[in-house]
């Protein structure tokens, strides 16, 4: 099943000139959403302990991915939204700077994981993802993303680790 | 397994006085993360053709449910994060208002539909959710529930709806 058909391009989403890859059309198919978990969790080897998702679109995937392998799942959030005690990384963009949220306790010291994403896009997310993961005591065994926009070079950002995707553009 | 053992309290989260039902733990434990899971599908009923999840953490198990059922997921999301044309709901809260919004074609007419969120509480996310759902010709079956606090009535706000949940507080 190519998967490709089932994204939608959105034109001058959420700022004039961008192609947006709308993956809600995938998602209300029942069997290009089953399809794109299948395929997530083929790549995504074995012996995985904890599925990371970023908020939001990450959950989508993330979710069903722990699911599906049998993994537990650990979300990462905007801040002010997880309740216990967090850690936090800041994270340069174009202009100003953004920051993302895990609790403290989210990930033991020696568990294997894996961070998924709808999109690698610059690479700036799973970068601060991945540098929580570790700063806790974490192995990111791989990067996970339903698509990749290949023009935008996040795989460089991203230099050292295992990354992996099914879409690219 | 009894899936309350794997909630955990936080205290005073996100204003004074409340007791914040923090799910993360649940999550993380791939054991109770499954059986979660496992147990929403067993109160889903057969036949669903779509699961609508609330955002953020309505994404949480609304997704992997989708998956397990083979159902389509569909995202009810806050204001400006959809791409294509959408149909929105506002409603009231106890200072002000809050609006969700919903893909136009999210849902066809006719078709089955479960609402999941992890929490019940007073009910005006899942009520915005189900004028949105039948405003799009969907039949809503059942909201489905990971906690719900009882002491805020959020069923007498859904009466008519069959409403299921795992663990009352």
């Amino acid at each position: 099943m190519n998967l490709e058909n089932a994204i939608r391009s959105v034109y001058d989403f959420p700022i004039s000139g961008i192609d947006f890859k709308d993956i809600t059309t995938l998602l209300k198919d029942r069997k290009a959403f089953r399809e794109s978990i299948k395929q997530l969790a083929e790549i995504s080897g074995y012996d995985i302990d904890i599925v990371v998702g970023m908020e939001a679109r990450g959950f989508i995937f993330g979710a069903p991915l722990a699911y599906e392998i049998g993994a537990g799942f650990v979300p990462v959030r905007k801040p002010g939204k997880l309740p216990a005690e967090t850690i936090h990384y800041e994270y340069s963009l174009e202009y100003g700077t953004d920051k993302l949220e895990m609790h403290k306790d989210a990930i033991k010291k020696g568990q294997k994981v894996l961070v998924v994403d709808d999109l690698l896009a610059t690479g700036g997310t799973a970068l601060a993802t991945i540098k929580m993961i570790e700063k806790l005591g974490g192995i990111v065994e791989a990067c996970l993303f339903l698509i990749e926009l290949e023009d935008l070079h996040g795989r460089d950002e991203l230099e050292g680790y295992k990354i992996e995707s099914i879409i690219k553009y």
